[in-house]
């Protein structure tokens, strides 16, 4: 069966009609046998006997798109003018574009914007280059960068591939976050090289948000960056995730009465999102975290460790967790955890497995698009439940976090995004839910909720001044 | 005397006035008095016998500019509530932002624009990289690139202190061109950090225009990422001066009926934009050039060249231009001259000097703000006169090209510039002004006719692709 219909897999039809009085029906029907659900239809012309009618028509994936077209191509008495993709088309020449703050109707307008004017603007920001963040786009604006090494699923697809995915980073940015952002696909995998490329195009920046960089390149290349550059660099996959899986739980714990310093956290994948999970855990209290890799949990004692051959991220987890050097497979080690953290992918774990943990558990199971252990199957057995789809309640979805993280520290022009700041977002973002509102299937807002974001933007600005990295003041600045 | 007021040295002043009937005359007096031209004066809000009204007034500049600002404060009977700088506040905050192609407001616009949709559009991008050019911003953006170092007449000026110039180029190649551009100043002077930086940021851009790097750092940056990159690279300060002085050179020539092959040229100034020049009047058959410095004619026979302390751009011009080996001051070779062009600074020739050129001569003279011979005083020894200012008749100015030059490019993939491609760009922006609108004081068209970027566009694409350079097909994209 395929899965359900949905505006990804859509198409814009356009279709002419003569006088046969029973041809649109049966296109519909052809349609409707072939998969497709047809989501609007409407007439554009009507001449004589003649109709042209545009429709959108979902489907659940490619080939049942296919087979519409082919079903409306081969209607009888319809002739099919045009079928387009409408994911493609949205794409098409991309996203994003350049607005200007005024238009250059003039010579005055040119005498201002541009030459002579723009000199004296020069010569202000160059006897003082703080002025840069109040006379350049440097105020608002984030480089989106990657190396298109491991982008969404799809894995290392090159700089090229990965740019719809940077454009649509910057288009929530400004939609979330009041802020331009520029996606810069580099065309290298090497850190070294990236950590120049971007040191040297960061003076019309103020912040550098990073993306979709394979693990464990990204771990160097952020901290050489956060080392050379005084604006804020952030790499989402990272701390994005991880400030929302906190959310989530300072939201669970406060729905349960429960405090974070006394869970026992079991977390399976040990990619970049797994690190910056048990760090930010670990900062705000959490005493008891077992990392596991497919094989089981991770530690010190295990023989890869012993004998050198585990690799960095999981060495830098079996080193700062799982103190009591638990072992087992990740079923296994689920025995007297009060919260399930999936990074990983579904076949981990089984509902069944759930039964060990302590009682009340949360289960946050963020494999996209299959969750380690589905909803369905594991209510039973607990208290909150999360994943990363939007089909099911709780979606933990980074676009919770980084605009409204941007939004503050450009505000407050931080100079870097701290532990606590990051701490502090997540507060942010489980603030928005108000204790009559909080519920099990509730403990995460809505990506679309346009109050977390400036939530957000407030909470991580006053922690940098609490911290000590803002240089300028804080004024709210609506999205 | 100061200069005449201007749009670049105003204010917008705020002001209140109490019940004093002759307070607003005594200010009016008190800023005429101060240099200030008030053009705009309106009550925004008047309650009692207090109202409150906005100025705009114009200076000539900064000195007159505070002046005014003093001279508001202490009129009698006013109360100055605020004096802003408008082109300071025009820049506040930077002049460009991101628009989007589409909202993102609800779960379908997100499943389309990003996750989980976008990862189809990425696929077909990995499946053939061509297809970056049509889902891709890469299709319609020009990465705007300097280092700082020869930013308008400045100077080095550093990353930072050029962004609002970088800015002003981006409003035009929208404003003139339809295309996006994003601002990209480095933090470096190294030609090899250069290089390598522009190079890894390539894939997401269908186009580089290089801007206000200094010379001759900037011929070899130029040539080797022409060489490393299948998108145009496009060093406007050498290009973009050249074509267009050639623009005002086939018009002059059209209106006085000679033949470009027939003329003897001089120029001053050794720089990039000379380079430029000489090479674009060379490709279109021009024989006779004698560059200058202050010093004089540049040719293989100065003792600088024989002795190796020549400079390479001069080199390059003593070995590529003034085959006679003529030498002399700049005033001596203009003897038997019908074409004077100057990119250098006032005070090199005199009007007397004019005299010695043939008959009707053309002199060009570029020099900003103080062109090397003024107007008023060359007028009776020329035919047609041309600066770099917009207060006198045809102005040299680059927008007129680069716009142009780059919607041309983007419109068929060109893969690179062309010389053929910068004449035709020539013919182009001279094609806009009829034989029957042709006037010595009307050989380049205003830097707002919009009828000059589309007509530069064209004749861009069509050369591209007689060169073999277009790798897509011509559609007209409106500006």
């Amino acid at each position: 069966m395929a899965p359900t219909p949905s505006a990804q897999f859509s198409l814009d039809l356009l279709i002419s009609l003569g006088e046969d009085p029973d041809a649109l029906a049966s296109l519909q029907s052809a349609i409707e046998a072939a998969g497709g659900l047809i989501q609007a239809l409407e007439t554009v012309e009507a001449e004589g006997d003649t109709t042209v009618r545009a429709l959108v028509v979902e489907s659940g994936d490619q080939a049942t798109m296919d087979a519409v077209e082919a079903a409306a191509a081969a209607a009888p008495g319809v002739t099919l003018l045009s079928a387009l993709d409408r994911t493609l088309e949205l794409h098409r020449g991309g996203k994003i574009h350049t607005g200007l703050a005024t238009a250059i109707a003039t010579r005055e307008d040119l005498s201002m914007a541009y030459t002579p004017g723009v000199a004296r603007v020069c010569l202000a920001i160059e006897a003082d280059p703080e002025m840069a963040t109040e006379f350049t786009i440097k105020k608002n604006t984030v480089a989106v960068v990657s190396d298109g090494s491991a982008v969404l699923g799809l894995g290392d697809i090159g700089p090229h591939a990965a740019m719809p995915v940077m454009e649509g980073k910057a288009m929530l940015f400004k939609e979330f976050g009041g802020i331009d952002a520029v996606p810069i696909c580099l065309d290298t995998k090497d850190p070294d090289a990236i950590v120049e490329a971007v040191r040297l195009i960061a003076p019309g920046f103020g912040g550098i948000n990073l993306e979709d960089i394979s693990s464990p390149r990204c771990f160097e290349i952020e901290a050489r960056l956060i080392e050379h550059l005084d604006i804020p660099v952030f790499h989402d996959d990272q701390h994005g995730t991880a400030i929302v899986v906190l959310a989530a739980l300072m939201n669970a714990c406060r729905l349960t009465k429960r405090r974070l310093e006394d869970l026992n956290v079991v977390m399976v994948g040990a990619g970049a999102a797994g690190v910056a999970v048990a760090r930010i855990l670990s900062t705000v209290g959490v005493r008891s975290i077992v990392p596991c890799d497919r094989t089981g949990a991770i530690s010190t004692a295990r023989p890869d460790y012993e004998d050198g051959t585990m690799n960095t991220v999981k060495t830098w987890l079996a080193e700062h967790t799982n103190a009591e050097l638990r072992s087992g497979s990740p079923a296994e080690v689920l025995e007297g955890a009060d919260l399930f953290v999936g990074l990983s992918g579904p076949g981990i774990i089984t509902a069944e497995d759930l039964r060990r943990m302590n009682p009340d558990p949360f289960v946050f199971a963020m494999a996209n698009p299959d969750p380690e252990v589905r909803p369905e199957e594991a209510a039973p057995y607990v208290a909150v439940m999360a994943t990363g789809r939007s089909d099911y309640p709780n979606q933990i979805n980074n676009v919770l976090a980084f605009p409204g993280i941007f939004r503050g520290a450009l505000d407050v022009r931080a100079q870097t995004i701290t532990e606590a700041m990051k701490v502090a977002a997540a507060q942010g973002i489980a603030s928005v839910i108000g204790p009559q509102e909080l519920a099990p299937d509730y403990i995460v807002p809505s990506v679309f909720d346009r109050a977390v974001s400036p939530a957000v933007a407030a909470a991580v600005a006053r922690e940098a001044e609490h911290d000590g990295v803002a240089t300028g003041e804080f004024t709210a600045v609506s999205p």
